[in-house]
């Protein structure tokens, strides 16, 4: 069945309905529920929550996102988390396709953005390999989620004329193979996700790539939500304060001149008016 | 007037109301507007919105976003967008701390994401400067906008393993001095903003520095509005055709293999469903 641009089956009005043969074709919606906090969520991504037959989630989403889903609307968790996939990539594929073909509208939230690491190029390609109709919903990124907890931004004039957002993990262990020199440049934020169990070959790579060991590091974790906590050190003793002080994922690293400008970890954050847990590093 | 952390006043109840001497400090929320679509606002920036006594907002910021201001709500137009400052930075920062020491509550909505470009940084340390409260409510980047509308990952398995944000333009038409080096990484997808009045240097640059000439390039228009139109081309042939063929500002260069995942230029976007304006390029 090929893929129907108007999002409307030929009949026009008996979409949605079953036709002789089997059930018409359901939608997927691949959805970015942002870095953790509710509003954070675009219009249209709590929507397509509210609108949903079924919602297929990562670990990573929040328990207040997931709060914005109707109580009676089937929920099935696939557990993806950093260095945890109880769910094979395939399977989650597999289970898309499935619950597309069988006509219901799917949304499946990822924390995040999704066309931002977490693999939803894959998942897109294959649902629309099997002829159901896909789109992506954007979302706040983990790394704008800290710029605005902590106040400090990503780009800044003098400080870092751009922005680069790069994975520290690579799937089944493989080594990390990134291309240091090019992102050894003090004059670009660079963010790293799940990054934390390879923080000294990070660190050391980028320092004996030209990077200053002075360089600011803010580690971010579980940025946006009341469970945010947050660390300030340098590129040379952000790996010796984690080991101390482990921070519970997802962690990101912002690493720039900017992340000095992050407020003082003790401060309250604006998002969550609870009082939050902070660790200060002085 | 120090900044208070709890948004009040120290007499409590009487935030808002003008103590002897004076009116109550007012806020500023510097709000990413998005792409443009107003499907793509976060719930909290359409709250505030709402809620706010004036808008300031920039040229960039859509007409369908400026159309959620309630009515009722005053707005100043401060005309900032690529190659054309009416009014400098200095002023627009100098009308935040007025607006916000007069007691208003000040949404200053920005295109894309404050955070990311666009000297948001520059107008936060002005008015908590001068005592005013002042967060930053992130928006979709116009690269989230031009993903989610032609439909390709911004990052993906075997194709790119990370992202990358960059300006084109330099004020007062400063030469760009880019860290071509860096830059030139086929593996990251390199997105350019404001780049068109300097792509022929740009993509001669890159290749200099070993960017393959046949890496794709999506050029993207208006992301994510009716407006919206998109060139496909290479790194050797994007200057020539946009030379021949302008596309409307603001326009971003998506550079890299995932470029060629976006979807067939004449495919109708899932954002808006009218006839949206494309241009075909072979």
């Amino acid at each position: 069945m090929g893929f129907d641009m108007a999002g409307k089956t030929a009949t026009g009005d008996t979409a949605g309905k079953a036709p002789a043969g089997g059930p018409a074709v359901g939608k997927v919606h691949l959805i970015g529920a942002g870095p953790g906090d509710p509003d954070l969520l675009t219009l249209r991504a709590l929507r397509l929550l509210q609108e949903a037959d079924v919602v297929v989630h990562d670990r990573l989403v929040s328990d207040e996102v997931m709060a914005c889903v109707p109580s009676h609307t089937r929920r099935i968790a696939v557990g993806k988390a950093a260095g945890f996939h109880p769910v094979p990539q395939e399977q989650i594929n597999d289970l898309l396709v499935e619950l597309g073909l069988s006509g219901l509208t799917v949304a499946r939230l990822k924390g995040g953005d999704p066309t931002i690491f977490g693999r939803g190029g894959e998942e897109f390609e294959a649902v629309r390999r099997a002829g159901i109709p896909c789109d992506y919903v954007p979302g706040i990124t983990a790394a704008q989620g800290a710029a605005t907890s902590a106040r400090f931004p990503l780009t800044h004039r003098g400080l870092a004329t751009g922005l680069r957002h790069v994975t520290g993990h690579r799937a089944r262990d493989a080594a990390l193979d990134l291309d240091w020199a090019s992102l050894a440049d003090p004059q670009t934020t660079l963010v790293v996700y799940m990054g934390a169990a390879n923080m000294t070959q990070i660190t050391c790579e980028l320092i004996r790539h030209g990077m200053p060991s002075d360089l600011p590091v803010l580690a971010v974790s579980q940025a946006s939500t009341p469970q945010e906590r947050r660390l300030h050190a340098t590129l040379a003793d952000i790996a010796a304060v984690l080991a101390r002080e482990p921070l519970p994922a997802p962690v990101l690293f912002v690493i720039g001149h900017v992340a000095a400008m992050a407020e003082d970890c003790a401060l309250p954050s604006e998002l969550y008016r609870p009082e939050w847990r902070m660790v200060a590093h002085g």
